[in-house]
């Protein structure tokens, strides 16, 4: 939640219009992340202060970032044409936290009229309280009701206050940070250090870097200000040698070395520039100054790494596109036939019936030495958990807990060291899926990361993981991820009963299940125009019940969580088998109820379900088994889908709720990728 | 759900009047369990049939009991005057579960024009689809869509296929049951067999006996067809030896002896004329003829008790009466400062800061060599659950499930020897729960039960357990009885740690709170006319939304659950944590939206997520700790509860939810005793 994105150009020539279209551009694509306010910060050349070095302004809009677009280029004091050789212009895109949506709550905050230093931030400050206390009492008006205009008015009274004339940018904002509590990425610029940035890492950050010259390294040396624990003992002031950061060789025959950098919340910002990126770690402080990008943390710890290397991502960028899709939702529902195979590919042997996770192979032994299954998410992520739970008690024979990560994080749960704890997030930064890891970490658990981005914090702090390739997911409301989590965790119970003759049989009628899997997603996504057709029946209706049991109590706690994001319909999963103890009471000839009834081991309890259902005039909406004629009696409509092996049969009965929820916000006129109040990847508890 | 009521006169005169009251009466106090339509069965003597004997007449309608009365004594043709010295009348109060409720699908159900058998039932026959079949092909005609009408249809059957002529009715129902599939308590009645009934129990059932004469036995042996496992080997006959059967001696100086025998499907219906009761096991048939009480079993197994004892009940009439109240559920709400003294009277001392609960003493050793606690509820009962599930896991330093019981069975969860197990039920009878019950049992866990009626199954079958002493529970929301089982978990978890040294401290802070706790509910209940007037504010809504973390979650899934029960408006409880992950969506200026924030370790989240909401213009009503200025400043209306220790916070924050609910109800219009398509006791699957 809240997308940074910020572009500094050095000794790269391009107009003021190319700085704007790319920091809009970048905006644009970390939109899904917030869109309640956008805002840039570029250099104004255009006032009295010119001859001193000009000063800084700011834009800023309430709304989407296509709004602060056409403010943008309305504006006439600005010369659009004119070449800046070195600029650095910082931009954000807001979800908010503290504070409505407003203009003045946006983003980049600023230390003052003048705007000597503003700042974009991710995350909360939760001492700002304090902070804001301290600086009033030092004659600082506030304008803003945001925890982050904190920053930028200490740092302006850091640097007020400076002991030295001459302090680096990075010393100063090394010094802010250590005052501030709580999560956040955070990206300065100032007037003070024209066309250098200093951006610091709690929440994710990464920097993309492109130059047509060589790079003078891969690996950048992290500065530590002091060692902690080193042979000398105590602490020792840290070599800070130039030389040793990154910079851009002199091409031969050239004179100047030119680079560009781009600080983004995540990758899909910056695919479209460069693939070389340097994913920052909590705690890292990145500058760059006169075009070198340097790495500083405060303190070096046993352990740390002594550098952050340049990766080349491997993503496309049509896989970020819409193509024909009316929103990304939409798209990334109709790619599940291919993101399934996606996340089997080079797992699973069909032929011999064997999987095989790379990413667990080296820690299969210990993991089949543990007591208990702690499955951690939030979300959408959680209801894969509860969709596998199941089928992973049955092969692996372990007791299997499913958590909400923040429930589990209030409970202080206890957690032994023979327990296997499982850290499913699609971003891989959800904060509190990240805090529960390390919350296990720290009692001995060994931790396993599913998740969707490699290279994010939960894909690097587990002992080891899965990665389950679904590719870019930029809906806000998660689809493809979770039918690939639910497929992940199918292959890691199919993997651990590998060994046992007498799960033999089943595993090869899961792993015959898993293979015809991505045709029968082609057909049940052939029902898009009939579930289109109900769409039209349901989409005035205020509240809507989705209800079914055993392997399809995920089902419904999904659909119901797709339909209550992007349609604000109060919809709501219930356990079939919860009904008679007081959901019942809702249903009347006008409340609309889907029903979940598929040919499994709790077919009888269902129709049992809807008996009770439609003893009431209830009209259930049935999604069964294909030519179930038992359901078409009992049904007002049905939605048919293909029969599965019944552990799997959850991929596919999710999905009609999956097209439902589309069809159904789509008619009530809301903007599918742009659910109200929500964003993607959520990086605050 | 489904209640059952019987009166059999013996050799004591009353008017068909009389009858038709005791019948009526007995069925108001049972309606609780379900009032979709009621029925009753008596003698008619009115008709041309008089000098054989008569024939049966049925009255059946729709609705409430109260429908039923005004049918019964509009009618004309039989003589409310006339003295019945011999009579047996059976009724029953429907909750609907297969067919929608109208006359045709009320009991009593009939074999055949004549009446020649007639039934009442309470549960669910699973095969009847394949017996209605089976009797269709032998030309009997079904008029209902109930599956209970195959019990009457099929014992005309085997009677009018009998080997000999004399057959009697108890065989012929043993014969008939051995058919029947799924959970059932039925009561016979038969033209061919005047003055004599017959039971079965699979479903709760109970016999209430009251003679002014003395009684033969106060242990009425078990007549079996067939020993299993017999010392002799194979089956053998039984004895069946008249003399041991219930009947009353004849008082000196009179010719005959006279008794009266009250069916009933609890206890709640027969205090009031006896406090004299048997209570059935699942299986047992028990038969009246000619005024002496026999009670039948197909097959003896090893372990079987060879007699049933008449027990004395303790409840008093006054326990359930309404009082000064408008509602049962009213009245409950009141009488939690009461209940909870009765929960924890005899077990808390605490002058010396001890627990000794009974009933789990003597495997207390057992219990605390343990792996893992699972604590198995359904509805309100699984919310007790949730509510502790953290305190427990503190004091026992123990992993805690707590599992729905349809969703446990659903899974086949597994359970190990080393597993303790509670089994949490205000009835003792949910289906779901007891099932769960003998699930675990069979795979060697220790069990224990909660629950608030002595003699219940649940309380039988388990191996210890705890009953909550909360008094009779009528209304079908469940109040009392929840923070009762609350406060029964809390005191579980302090015997648990009685002997550990490190965790005096906070034992002593629980236990002083629960000593404080009967007068804290009683300042929260004072709140009455505040809560009443937010009412007003909110009882024209549809949704509701009630949000908490930590340890009231609980509280919201219940305050929740309370509200979708007896308003029927949709309200959902939702994890605070879990507002970003997609419920934020909902929250505009419109949805109401309830937030438990109070002064525990997950205040600050608390108010964070109050501020995810007040930003996107949303007006929460908050429920805080007495004098919060910050909830003030931030709520829309605040209501203002005591502060306890954290753990026991939630048996006060639930409070105002349950009044909350009754005045929507009331101002909604609705009968808050008599939720529609609701029963209290769910003793179907």
């Amino acid at each position: 939640m809240c997308g940074i994105f910020a572009y500094l150009n050095y000794n790269v020539t391009c107009t003021r219009r190319t700085v704007f279209q790319i920091l809009v551009r970048g905006l644009q694509r970390l939109e899904y992340r917030g869109y309640d306010s956008a805002g840039i910060a570029v250099d104004d050349d255009s006032g009295e202060d010119h001859k001193n070095g000009g000063c800084i302004c700011l834009f800023r809009n309430r709304g989407k970032v296509k709004a602060l677009a056409d403010k943008l280029y309305e504006q006439t004091f600005l010369d659009f044409d004119k070449e800046l050789e070195i600029h650095f212009g910082i931009a954000h895109t807001r979800w908010a936290t503290h504070g409505v949506p407003n203009e003045v709550n946006s983003h980049p905050q600023s230390s003052d009229k003048n705007n000597e230093f503003v700042v974009v931030h991710n995350g909360i400050i939760t001492n700002y309280k304090d902070l804001k206390k301290f600086l009033e009492s030092k004659d600082y008006v506030f304008e803003s009701e945001t925890d982050t205009e904190v920053i930028p008015k200490l740092t302006k009274y850091m640097y007020d206050n400076r002991e030295s004339e001459d302090v680096r940018f990075s010393t100063l904002v090394e010094r802010v940070v250590q005052h501030l509590e709580g999560a956040f990425a955070v990206v300065f610029k100032s007037l003070h250090f024209p066309g250098d940035a200093v951006a610091a890492r709690g929440s994710p950050l990464l920097i993309g870097v492109y130059s047509k010259c060589q790079l003078s390294t891969d690996q950048i040396p992290i500065l530590y200000q002091k060692y902690k624990n080193n042979k000398n003992g105590g602490a020792s002031k840290a070599h800070q040698i130039e030389t040793e950061n990154l910079k851009c060789l002199h091409p031969p025959g050239e004179e100047k070395s030119s680079v560009e950098f781009y600080f983004a919340s995540d990758a899909s910002a910056i695919i479209e520039h460069t693939n070389k990126v340097i994913f920052l770690e909590d705690d890292d402080i990145a500058a760059v100054a006169d075009g070198c990008l340097s790495i500083h943390r405060i303190e070096r710890s046993v352990g740390d790494l002594a550098s952050r290397a340049i990766h080349t991502l491997q993503i496309e960028l049509h896989q970020i596109m819409k193509g024909n899709f009316s929103a990304f939702m939409q798209k990334e529902i109709f790619e599940q036939p291919e993101s399934v195979v996606n996340t089997l590919r080079g797992r699973v042997n069909f032929e011999t019936s064997t999987v095989m996770l790379g990413g667990l192979k080296d820690h299969l032994k210990e993991i089949k030495r543990c007591r208990r299954l702690l499955l951690i998410g939030c979300g959408t992520s959680y209801h894969a958990a509860v969709a596998t739970r199941q089928v992973l008690e049955e092969l692996t024979e372990l007791p299997v807990m499913v958590e909400l990560a923040s429930d589990f994080l209030d409970r202080s749960t206890p957690v032994f060291r023979d327990d296997v704890c499982f850290f499913i997030s699609q971003s891989g930064e959800t904060a509190d899926t990240l805090m529960a890891l390390r919350y296990c970490k720290d009692r001995g658990a060994l931790t396993i990361g599913i998740t969707n981005t490699v290279g994010s914090s939960i894909s690097r702090e587990t002992d080891c993981g899965i990665h389950i390739n679904a590719g870019p997911e930029i809906g806000v409301a998660s689809t493809k991820a979770y039918t690939s989590q639910f497929v992940s965790l199918i292959m890691f119970g199919l993997m651990m009963s590998q060994d046992r003759i007498s799960m033999q049989k089943r595993r090869k009628e899961i792993i015959a299940g898993l293979q015809t899997l991505p045709d029968q997603i082609k057909e049940v996504l052939s029902l898009d125009k009939k579930v289109q057709l109900l769409a039209r029946e349901l989409f005035q209706h205020k509240s809507l019940l989705v209800m079914g049991r055993g392997y399809h109590y995920a089902t419904c706690l999904e659909g119901a969580l797709k339909i209550k994001e992007i349609t604000y319909m109060h919809s709501e999963g219930i356990l079939a088998g919860e009904l008679k103890h007081g959901p019942l009471a809702l249903i009347d000839t006008q409340m609309p109820v889907i029903m979940v009834v598929v040919r499994d081991p709790s077919y009888t309890k269902c129709q049992n379900a809807v008996q009770q259902i439609t003893a009431r005039q209830g009209r259930p909406i049935i999604l069964c088994t294909k030519n179930d004629e038992e359901s078409r009696k009992l049904a007002y409509k049905t939605i048919e889908i293909p029969h599965s092996v019944d552990c799997l049969q959850g991929i596919l009965s999710v999905i009609p709720l999956q097209l439902l929820s589309f069809h159904l916000a789509v008619l009530r006129g809301y903007d599918v990728d742009f659910p109200r109040n929500l964003a993607k990847s959520v990086t605050v508890e």
